[in-house]
Order: C-alpha cells, then structure tokens, then sequence
C-alpha cells in the first residue's frame, strides 16, 4: 500500500468547501470521483484542512493510500484530466506510510485579498472582498502586529468552535498593497475556525473606525467573540500553503507562492 | 430625452455574450434590466459591438436614452447595486443626440490571453486559454506583424460572416510574454466575427509547427477560412477598449487598460 502526499490549488468559487458533504458539491468529492475513476478504485482522501465555502487553495496537502503501481506522473496528469477546470493537482510524492496531511501539519500560510476601490471589478468578485472606504496599509501592518506570537485567539474563532485549547502561535502577520489590492498575509503553526477572517474583519473593523486603534491586545485577552470584529467574507481567503517541518511556519517569508 | 455613453466591464464567464437571445442569459438583458429598475422604464442599451459567449470585457461601451433626471453618479452606483458581481458600469457621461454607441465606433483594441503552462491554473480557468506547448512569444511577435496594414481578412473571419466588405486596417498586432502568460494585443478599425480568435488561432498554429513561418501573407490573399488556423476559445478573448476619435486606433500602445 503506497502513501501519496498530494499537492492542490482550487478555486473555491463554485464549491462549498473542502470537506465532503452528502448534499452539496465539494473540493474533496470532486477529488476523489476522479482519483477514483482513474485507479479504478474507491479512494478517500484526507485534507490538510476543512475550507469553507468559497475560500481558494494554492497549495492545499492531502494524502491517500492506493495499491495501484500508477508512476507519479500518470497520476498528476490522469488526474487533472478528469478534474474540473477549477481543481488543479500541482505535485504528488510518496510519503512514509505514517503521514496525515492533517495530523502532520506543523503550519499553515493564509492570504487575505481586499479590492479597495469604490467601483465594482468584475474580474475581483469572486477572488477578492471589495470594500470602499481608503484602507492606511501601513497602519493596519502595525495593528496586526499585535496579533503575532503565542496567544489565548477564543475572541477570533466562531462560536460554533469546539476546540478546547484555543491558543496558538503567529509568527506573521503583514499587510501590504499593492496597487487597488490590500493584502494580509499571516502563518502560525494553528488556526481556529474562522480565525483568519475574523482576524482581517477586526483589522478592516479598526480601518473603519469602528474600533480604536491598539485594541487587539485587550480583544485577546476579553476571549469574547463578541467584542472583536467581523467575519470578513470567504471569497478574499487563499490557503497559501502547509508546513509538514517543525518550526518551518516561523520562516515564512515575502516569497510566498 | 438625453442619451448616455457609459462604460462598462465584465466577466463574459457566465453568459451568452453580450447581445440579448430570447432562450439565454445575456449581458445586455442583465443591464437593460438593471437600468430598468433603476429608472423605472423600460431601457433599451446599444452596444458598440457583439461578443461571444465567454468574452471578456475590460472597456466596452454602449449607450440608452432616457428622459430620467438622475444625475450620472446616481446612475453609476445605482445601477451598480442591481447588477450582478461579474458585471459593472465604469463611468457615464450625456453625449450628443446623435451618438451611436456602434455606428460611431472607430476601432477597437483585444486582447488575448494564453496560459502557456503544462500544469493547469484553477485561478486562469476562465479567463485565459491554456496551451502546454512552449510558445515562443518573440517568432511569434515577429509573425503577427504580417497583419498589420490594409488586408482582406475574408480567410480570417467564420464562413458566418454575412459582411460584403471584409478589408479592415490592423495597426497593431504585439505579442509578449509575462510569465506564463503570453498576452497577444491587436487594434484596428474593425474587426470580423471571430477575426481575432482565428488570427489567434492562427499564430498558434504557426507555433505548433502546423502551418509554416511565413504563411500569413498568402493566407491573407487566398480568402479562404479553410486554409487558416482554428478558433482560439472564447475565455482568453478581451474587449480592451472602443476608440469614437478618428484614427485614434492607431495611437494604441502598450498602456492598455
């Protein structure tokens, strides 16, 4: 029985997420129909991660198991031959039989895109969240700060989580724009649900004037999703990437994919 | 009565091209019925131009009348508000009576785009064609320069084209490279049904190696859609922008919107 690790991109637009649903259309239904047209099998396969509905993956991880001698190739190009448009393997290798692509994962890399313009751009809809009002970068780049290192995040998951250890570490958190695009970029070794976009929706919350500047120190410490910002919507939100070596989330850098 | 020349982009993805059909959805429709809302009568829009299901447009223009007051900013964020994500009025000004968004039409300017990638792109999925063949973009630039000029494009239009006059005047045909995209740029007084998607087409070819270097001139002149390239699809196809000044076609350049 061979282990593959598989490398994903996905746009999130027209699925409801990852995770397989008995009655709406997913990322990983769709992944396993054609894993499982190609091998001639029924195939399960397991994500590094839940998304939600119409959140993107750029190198989304997710491993299964298969008895089928299929070369590496074959398999990327059978594949994506039988995906989708929107649904990309991008690398497969094989992987110690122990490894989970959830279980595994030491760290993840989100990006959040803003189209800050007044006008509508059709060609941004589904791929970025439009708000009007100026965004100062570099002041929201100071406020995220606040978010980096280990902290107490109950205050930015949604009600609905039921993790008991709600602590976790950031080790970046940027904001920078580029042209009508404000875009957030932030890697930990964990993230609750929801917690990236309220992240971004408290920050975008602060650019309103809606909260005072300096305020995510105390938000943290209140554990009380009520009092920090909103949830920004899902279509601005990629999975940019998954780290498997301890530690290797702390070096994420500008370079990102 | 004023009549209103506006702007307008959108993501061809999701409709049958911009002219309303009875039995689809088209991009006039969406509009004409926004507007309709709006100004609570019923509008009629014309456009400076047909495009294909999947087409893109970054600078179309069309223009209405009405005997409604409301002031262009009004027009512009109303409308906005009822259109759909993928559609969106750039800007809009009263332009005298006589202006015919397509009868006052002096050139165009396309572009398309080609994701010259093995790998698939979920993110280019509709809005670029992709082709894993290497293209070399400067053999290519070098090719598409045989257009340029006064021709008879009858080999380059669909054997659909019901025009008598098929001699149009091409004053730009550029082709470049960034990245993985290789963008093709074409202006010129007018343009046949499909004329840029089998000049496209076309290059291609030449590309693959199934039709020689140099061909261009004595396609020009057999006048036979048969012996050109095939059909580039719709989703790398893009509406630049519609030149109303006399030969202002000709000053396009690389600051394409």
């Amino acid at each position: 029985m061979k282990n593959y690790k598989v490398i994903l991109a996905y746009k999130g637009t027209a699925y409801h997420g990852f995770q397989r649903q008995s009655n709406a259309n997913t990322i990983q239904q769709e992944v396993e129909e054609a894993l499982g047209r190609l091998l001639g099998e029924n195939v399960t396969i397991y994500g590094c991660s839940r998304t939600d509905a119409g959140v993107h993956a750029r190198e989304f991880c997710f491993n299964f198991h298969t008895e089928n001698p299929i070369p590496v190739k074959g398999l990327l190009f059978g594949c994506n031959a039988q995906l989708p448009d929107d649904i990309a393997l991008l690398s497969a290798e094989q992987a110690p039989d122990d490894f989970h692509a959830r279980f595994c994962a030491k760290g993840k890399e989100y990006e959040y895109i803003v189209h800050n313009s007044a006008v509508k751009n059709p060609f941004y809809s589904d791929s970025a969240y439009r708000t009007a009002r100026h965004i100062d970068e570099k002041m929201l780049d100071s406020e995220a700060k606040a978010f980096v290192g280990e902290h107490d995040f109950r205050a930015f998951c949604s009600a609905d989580c039921t993790k008991e250890n709600t602590t976790r570490i950031i080790s970046r958190f940027d904001v920078r724009r580029e042209g009508e695009l404000v875009i957030f970029t932030v890697a930990g070794n964990g993230f609750l649900y929801n917690m990236v976009r309220i992240m971004v929706g408290t920050l975008l919350t602060i650019s309103e004037g809606k909260l005072p500047c300096g305020c995510i120190p105390s938000l943290l410490e209140s554990r009380d999703r009520t009092l920090a910002g909103r949830t920004a919507p899902p279509q601005g939100l990629y999975l940019n990437r998954v780290f498997y070596a301890e530690g290797e989330y702390m070096q994420s850098e500008h370079s990102a994919p």
